[in-house]
């Protein structure tokens, strides 16, 4: 392979289909922004949606706008809208709560689903909150469950005759690996166990197609490549199989057959509705949405062609530039086995990181050494990835690093 | 007493020391509102607030907000003004998730910690979310538990040793009557149970003293008298007594005590950190905060003046004018019974009110026959209590509700 430069990536900038997507973002000047794992960018039509549902439709229209603006139907509209990104039809998907709590609600129907397994199988590792959240249910429901850990590439091994329930993230937080999702579905449902797959770092980002894969349960994040804003909405997935043989137990009034009637006992909506709780925060839902419209004119194919493209030429670059600096790659090269993002891990990662943020490249640290780079293929360039690489690459030879006001750490990073 | 004009209610208005706090919101114009308890208008501040959350904090200072503009902070530092307003303490209270969703930690906690009672006692007809969410936790923990439902005057007699919790709405959603804290707590924990206050209709509006009564659990609504925008978080009290007693079963990663050292094992925040899900939508919170920033400015003494003065100035307008009509009051008369709406019954209820808003008039209609007039008191006026009741006079003596376009039923009214 001829060596690559900069300029090869702005050719390839140039090149780009999606690179007048970028256009419909606001970034900030002079930052090369690799976090849209975490917090994906403003899309430039969010501001003018929301200040027109803040001064008209609430400030004008008021209690009116939950029929006139369509609130009421925010869940399942934004649902329908976000099922078309993870292979899922129509009435399968609401948007609501957290993903904290739409695990809740999908491992509680899992678990009642397969009443005579104690285990929920899950990856070492896993997102705190997925393990968190299965904590919190086993306590409550006080019936012998167990939270069983394996490695990642031990998962379908170590499914058996006693596994209720396989959750797993898709992609990885912290590797950006990426679970091959019919295989594992696959695998799962042959021991008799049922399949939750969290799709936090996949929704925007790689292709999903739950349907093709036969899964049983999805939840995931609105704020990552969705672009939904801090905190956005979460939503969930159930295949419409299973959708009506068990009431969640987070049974608030917009799950009920018939919330206006204020009947004094819960019926469940048919269908998917039922997995809706409480009233939804509609500022943040509107959000979510003005970015999951966004994404609905992208084709997922191009987007995944750009993402591996981008994560590519990262890695590329780190290993045409950095060789004995001390990195090395956590993330697949496998493309089929790579997400969007980037995991390189260092001695001195955090510090390494606080001194690449202050240079104007913001990717993030996760304990104990990992540098995380997220490509969000809609906003980010191909120069940007040489850039950040370039800049990762004086940092660690100039031992920027070593400087003290790196050491410190913040709450979030 | 005099008969009363619309002139004492223009020289009420005129002598009102709340009166230039309506200036603090967007109103629209012609309309009078008193949907208020339904949805709460929108603060003038709010607008601006947003934008720069929205455009600022995560457009430009993206992932870096989460420290640079506190929204890591905002379920505790929310909760602490929040418990100003309701009798609580710092470190006492969380903005947090949907009214339903705390109804469910706080029923399990209250569950857990009364072990041995199978009764949870709430009254009929009580908001039906709070219901539902009952059903929802005991058929999860399928231990037997049971709702036992009585008429609202009939709690306190009906609390016995097989109650382990009492769940009442402070003020009552259809009636307007409002429960006396203080006594019904003290009944409950004389019995051995423990109380649990939803203050979905009093946060904002009636003068609240959790730590007085000496109750055990709460939870509220932010987007009624705490205009905080449609769907805002809503919020959660634990008594300090209770905090650390119990691990809610929906332990989402930002109520671990270090959510960012990802630990693969839950271990909860000290104190009411614990009560806190997953992350909370930051635009909806933010809406919530500007809400409640306005009413910390207020003294609650006259806010409760003021409506009491408007309730009751509605009522006599009604007794006053509207004799003969068919109407008849559902609220008690009785001050201290009394919170910051007005129900009226009507056969023709739903067409009423549906002509009533068509004059600009927006109350609300609640099966089978209930008119609900909130007053929220920091924007609405004397006059306008006058003229609300006025206009239903005159739509009741002209009969225009018996026209057919007001009979059709919308999903929200």
């Amino acid at each position: 392979m001829s060596r690559l430069t900069r300029a090869h990536c702005a050719a390839r900038d140039a090149a780009d289909p999606l690179a007048a997507w970028r256009g419909e973002f606001a970034l900030p000047e002079g930052i090369i922004y690799l976090d849209g794992n975490s917090l994906g960018a403003l899309p430039k039509a969010t501001p003018a949606r929301i200040a027109e549902l803040v001064e008209r439709e609430w400030g004008q229209d008021l209690i009116t706008s939950w029929n006139k603006h369509g609130w009421i139907e925010l869940p399942r509209r934004l649902g329908d809208k976000l099922a078309r990104l993870i292979g899922a039809g129509p009435g399968e998907v609401v948007a609501a709560d957290s993903t904290s709590v739409n695990l809740f609600k999908t491992l509680a129907a899992a678990l009642s689903l397969n009443p005579d397994r104690p285990i929920i199988l899950s990856e070492r590792d896993n997102f705190p909150t997925d393990l968190y959240i299965a904590e919190g249910l086993m306590a409550l429901l006080g019936k012998g469950h167990r939270l069983r850990l394996v490695e990642g590439d031990a998962v379908e091994a170590a499914i058996d005759s006693d596994t209720a329930v396989v959750m797993l993230t898709h992609v990885h937080y912290r590797t950006g690996a990426m679970h091959d999702m019919a295989a594992v579905t696959a695998a799962a449902q042959r021991a008799g166990a049922l399949m939750l797959w969290d799709l936090a770092h996949s929704a925007g980002a790689v292709p999903v197609d739950l349907t093709a894969a036969g899964a049983d349960f999805a939840v995931g994040c609105g704020y990552k490549y969705l672009n939904g804003g801090p905190g956005a909405p979460a939503f969930l997935w159930v295949a419409p199989r299973h959708q009506e043989r068990f009431v969640q137990p987070l049974s608030g009034w917009l799950g009920h057959a018939a919330p206006f009637a204020f009947e004094a006992a819960y019926r469940p909506a048919p269908g998917i509705g039922r997995y809706v709780a409480g009233t939804p925060p509609v500022l943040s839902m509107a959000a979510l949405e003005a970015g999951v419209d966004l994404l609905l004119g992208v084709s997922p194919a191009a987007l995944r062609e750009k993402s591996l493209g981008l994560t590519e030429t990262f890695i590329a670059a780190i290993d045409q530039e950095a060789q004995g600096l001390g990195l090395s790659l956590l993330t697949p090269r496998d493309r089929a086995r790579r997400g969007g993002q980037v995991s390189l891990r260092h001695e001195a990662g955090y510090p390494v990181m606080q001194a690449l943020i202050a240079r104007g490249v913001i990717g993030d640290f996760r304990a104990p050494d990992i540098l995380r780079f997220g490509f969000a293929p809609l906003y980010t360039r191909f120069v940007d990835a040489w850039d950040a690489a370039a800049a990762l690459v004086e940092v660690l030879r100039q031992r920027g690093w070593d400087r003290p006001e790196f050491h410190r750490r913040a709450a979030v990073t």
